[in-house]
């Protein structure tokens, strides 16, 4: 079934998901946060498209693939911002929308 | 501002989602439902990059364009379908999706 | 339909939703974006909970009314801190807000 | 950090989203699928409805409680509604719809 076959990229895109929503809210907290008003930006785009990613392969479908190939250019757009940045939810967020981008890239190209 | 200058893209995509949803739950309710499935499908498919489109082009996002030419092939396809069915909600919901191809399409390629 | 009975309610959601997503990239570019931090937040919460109650109203869900009513709680929360701020973005943001509230709370008790 | 705090929480909100997202579209796949319907419908609110919760949980939102309650009834309704079906997907559905109230109601009593 779809959702078993999908299983390992829809766990990375819930926890990417997760991991920009935090980003977000952490960013919004900092000092600086002036900087990082492009992070909030694409922390926000990157978690939205991740829960449509998720829930398009647990439907199995048949846009799966289109989503998840837009959604691992997102992932890849919003870890390259965070990866800047030296803030732990920064760095955690970019290694979970990297290891995203990865698993949409080979969802994609199935 | 982008959310004025993506007004009609934006004002489109909410047109198309709540036709796609209205259009998800008549068909669910028809008596030939078997042969809706894969309306139905692309419904919640549509209905999905449709909000997801209208949030980012009201955020200004630089994903925005990205999403929208993404949000054209699903419509597209959603609209080919429902436009198959002699339902009116599905007819209603083609020419919804079809008008939001279009726009996305526009949008995309500014 | 469904979706005509609740067509007014529905285009309040849609709208707020709209306002909510512009208010909060204007807010991340204002210069005293640290004293919007909430603003944005709720900016977040509510544009995702008014496409939530629009797509359960425009699918006739048995969940509308009561996700109406959380959504009029959420709304009339980000529209008290909206219209706290004098930027254009956010007191037209409160407006929004605070006429999908209403919209709501009188679909929640229909 | 309030994604840690309520990690089990959103494992549970996403693992209910994503057996929701599958049963649906098991569902339309089905040869009673116009038995299915409900449950189909309450599929997609539900699936919805664990998606935002698990967002607002990772944001940390002042409106995760009150999303959280909300959530816990319409999964309530939907594990009721799908542990009436004998299909795996519905009964696994209703596993992880239940499971999911639990934590939700654990988590808006907080």
């Amino acid at each position: 079934m779809a959702h078993e076959t999908y299983a390992s990229c829809i766990a990375a895109c819930n926890a990417c998901a997760d991991a920009c929503d935090h980003c977000a809210t952490a960013c919004l907290q900092e000092n600086d946060v002036k900087m990082m008003a492009r992070c909030i930006a694409l922390d926000i785009d990157c978690a939205a498209i991740c829960r449509l990613a998720a829930g398009a392969m647990a439907r199995g479908s048949e846009n799966a693939k289109a989503i998840c190939a837009l959604c691992a250019d997102i992932c890849q757009r919003c870890g390259d911002e965070c990866a800047q940045h030296k803030h732990d939810h920064c760095q955690q967020c970019a290694q979970a929308c990297r290891r995203c981008a990865e698993e949409c890239r080979r969802m994609a190209a199935m």
